[in-house]
C-alpha cells in the first residue's frame, strides 16, 4: 500500500485499514483519508487502484473522510508530481487503445450505458435546459442556468452564426443548444444523436416551442451526416468518438461544412496523451477517450482544416460540477426513490472525482474553432466574443 | 511544364515561354503570368520548381506579368486544391526533416545569414521599433506603428505581466518586445539572442532610454538560459528552433518558468505538417521549420503543460507583410545603394511571396499561450483581453 501511494506521487491521504492501522507517505497532517473496510478491498485495490476504489467506494467496503472531492484532488495532485517519464508510458498505453474500435454498434451500446438511464434522473441535477456539458461563466457567480446559456450564446458567436444559416450538430444531447440556436439565431438545424431516450425529450420540446420546421432531430451516428451546411458544431461528444476514428470525423466534417463555414468541437481533453482511468472507462463511460491537443489535430491535419482558436476552460467545468454535484446532493431523496445506494454512491464517487480532475488540472476542455485552410471570411479578431455579453444573444 | 502545373493544381497562371509559346491549365483568362526567358531556366524549373522559381526571378531569368504577390497566391491556392493525400506525402517530408539537426553552431551561421546583413537595411521598411514579427491590428486600418505596439500588448496581457515580475525572453530581435515590457508593465526582462547586430542596437537603446537595469541583452542560445522566471515569452524564434529541438525547449521552459507563470510562444505554423519550399529554406531561412499544432505540441505534452489558448492571427501577418512590401518599394533607392539587383529581387519576391501565403492560407500564425499543468491562478476569461484596447497597455 505504501508503494502504491510512492508510486502515485505521495498524495495528502491517509489510508485507515479495518484494524485501525494508518498508511500514509504524506509529510504533512492531512486532512483526508480513506477507510478500507476488510482485507479483499485491499487487495484488489493493489492489483487496480483505480477501477477497486471507484468500485469499494459504490459498494462501501471504502469510505472517505474530509470530503470526497478533497481526497480525490489530493490523488490528483500527488499525480502530477510524478516524473513526466510518464508521457512516454501513456503515449504507449494511448496508442494500444487504437485497438479498441468504437464502431456504430459499440458506440450505441455505450451510449445507451449512459446517457438512457432516464430523463428524470438527469433532470435533479442538471440546469433546466438538461445541458450535460460544460458551462461558461462569464462571471463565477453566475447562476448554473445563466453559465448554461452564456456557453450556448459563446458556441454561436464562435461559429459566427448568421439568421437562415444551416447548422449540423453531431452529439445533440437533449437538444438544448440546437434549440438555442433555432430560437435566438435564426438558423436551421439538423442535430444528431444515438441516444433514444435524450432524442424523444429534445423533440417534444422542439415540437412545444414550435420550432419543428427548423430543428430536426435525427437518431444516427455522426458517421452517417449527409447533407451540406454553414457549420458543424459537437459539443461534448467527441469523448465517445474514440481515437481511431477522428480521421474520419475530419473527413465527415470536410463533406459536410460549406467552405466558409466555421465549425467548433467543444470536447473534455488532457495535457498529454494518457488513456482514462479503468473505474472510469468501465464503469462511467465505456469507449470513452480524452485527447491532448496534438490528438485532438488528427481530426484537422489530414483535411488541412485551419485552426483559428483553442480556448481551455478547464475551471469552468470544475465550476459546472460543482453546481451537478451540490444539486445532486439536494435531491438525494429523490436519486434513492429510483436508484440503489450502489448507484447513488458510484454517481457521488463520479462527480466528485470529477470536480477534483478538473480542480487539479487533470483533464482540460477545449473549445477549438476552425475552417477550410483557404476560408479568408474569418472574423479579423476575437473582440466580438467579448462584446455586450450582458444581453445575451446578439440576435433573434 | 503543363505536367507541373497540373500537379501544382491547375493554379490560374499562365506560363510565357522566350519564343512566346504559352502554357496554362487554367480554365478562365487569368490576370497573373510569368516569363521564362530562357531554355536553361525551364529545364532547372521542371527540376526543382520552388528553388528555381525563386532564383530564376532574383537573377531577371524569370520575370513575372501581373503583380508578384497575385502570382504567388494564385501559385498557392493552386496547390490548396491538390487532394489531401499530400496530408501523409508531407507527414514523411517532414518526419525526414528530423535528420536535420539545428545544433548552436549551425542555429548561429543561420540567423547569422538573415539577420545579420545591416540594421539599415531593416531600418528602411519595418516599424519605427524594428519589430521584425506579425503586428496584431485591433482595427485593420491601423498603422503599422500602431499594430506593432498593439501586438506587444496582447503579448504582455496574454501572460498577465504584473509589476516586478520577471521574464525570459528567447529570441528578442531588435529588443523592441523586451523593452517595451519593461517600460509599459514594470517588469525585468533577460532577452536572448545569437545576433550579434540585433544585441547591439537593441542594448543601445536599452541604454539611450535609462531601461538597462530592467532589461538585460544576452548573447547566447535558447538553450542556455538559466535562472527561474515568472514568464517565457518568445515571439518569432519557434521558426528557427528545428521540430527535432522542441522537446529540449519544452525542458527549458519546465526549468525556468515557476508553477504560477504563464508563458506565449508566437510563431509562423501551418495548418498540417509540412516541410517550407526549398527556396525559403535555401536562400532565406536556412535551418527553417513552421510547425503544424500538433507538432507545436511537442513542446508542451511531454512536459505536461497546460495549453490555455491558441489564436491564429494568419491575416494579420499577410496586412503586416503588405506594410512591409510597400515601405520596401518606396524605399528601393536606398535598398539599391546597399545592395544589388538580385539582392532586391530576392527580398522582393521574400516578401510577396509572404503575402500571398498568408492571404491563401499556406502559412498560419500561432500564438500559444501555457502554463503548469497544476497551475490554477489563469485568468478565469479571456475578456480582459479586449477591455480598453484603445488606452494601451494596462499598467506602467
Amino acid at each position: 500500500m505504501r508503494t502504491m501511494l510512492e508510486k502515485a506521487g505521495n498524495p495528502e491521504v491517509e489510508v485507515v485499514l479495518w484494524d485501525g492501522s494508518v498508511i500514509t507517505t504524506a509529510t504533512a497532517p492531512v486532512s483526508v483519508r480513506a477507510h478500507i473496510r476488510n482485507r479483499s478491498t485491499l487487495y484488489k485495490l493493489l492489483f487496480d487502484p483505480s477501477l477497486y476504489f471507484g468500485d469499494g467506494y459504490s459498494l462501501g467496503t471504502i469510505e472517505v473522510e474530509g470530503g470526497l472531492v478533497e481526497f480525490n484532488e489530493a490523488i490528483d495532485q500527488g499525480t502530477h508530481k510524478v516524473d513526466t517519464q510518464g508521457f512516454y508510458r501513456d503515449r504507449f498505453r494511448t496508442s494500444l487503445s487504437w485497438l479498441k474500435r468504437n464502431t456504430i454498434d459499440a458506440a450505441r451500446h455505450n451510449i445507451h450505458h449512459h446517457y438512457d438511464i432516464g430523463n428524470d434522473f438527469y433532470q435533479l441535477w442538471l440546469d433546466e435546459q438538461l445541458a450535460y456539458t460544460c458551462a461558461y461563466f462569464p462571471d463565477p457567480d453566475d447562476t448554473l442556468e445563466a453559465a448554461q446559456i452564456a456557453k450556448m450564446d459563446h458556441v454561436c458567436r464562435k461559429v459566427g452564426l448568421k439568421p437562415g444559416d444551416s447548422v449540423v450538430e453531431a452529439g445533440c444531447g437533449w437538444g438544448a443548444l440546437a434549440i438555442h440556436m433555432a430560437k435566438h439565431y435564426g438558423v436551421n438545424v439538423r442535430a444528431f444523436n444515438i441516444s433514444r431516450e435524450q432524442l424523444a425529450y429534445a423533440r417534444e420540446r422542439a415540437r412545444r416551442e414550435g420550432l419543428e420546421k427548423q430543428v430536426e432531430f435525427v437518431e444516427d451516428d455522426w458517421r452517417n451526416i449527409t447533407g451540406s451546411y454553414d457549420s458543424f458544431v459537437s459539443v461534448g461528444m467527441l469523448e465517445h468518438v474514440g481515437l481511431k476514428n477522428y480521421e474520419e470525423l475530419g473527413r465527415v466534417i470536410a463533406r459536410c461544412q460549406r467552405p466558409h463555414g466555421r465549425g467548433l468541437i467543444h470536447s473534455i481533453g488532457c495535457n498529454s496523451p494518457r488513456v482514462l482511468d479503468s473505474w472510469t472507462t468501465k464503469r462511467i463511460f465505456p469507449g470513452a477517450h480524452v485527447p491532448s491537443l496534438s490528438e485532438f489535430m488528427r481530426i484537422f491535419e489530414p483535411q488541412k482544416f485551419s485552426v483559428l482558436d483553442v480556448e481551455n476552460i478547464r475551471l469552468h467545468y470544475a465550476r459546472t460540477l460543482e453546481h451537478w454535484l451540490e444539486r445532486y446532493e439536494q435531491n438525494i431523496d429523490q436519486v434513492r426513490d429510483m436508484f440503489d445506494e450502489t448507484f447513488i454512491r458510484t454517481w457521488r464517487l463520479y462527480l466528485s472525482a470529477s470536480v477534483a480532475a478538473f480542480r487539479a488540472g487533470s483533464l482540460q476542455l477545449f473549445q477549438v474553432v476552425f475552417t477550410n485552410g483557404a476560408n479568408n471570411e474569418i472574423p479579423w479578431t476575437r473582440a466580438g466574443l467579448y462584446q455586450d455579453r450582458e444581453s445575451g444573444s446578439v440576435e433573434g
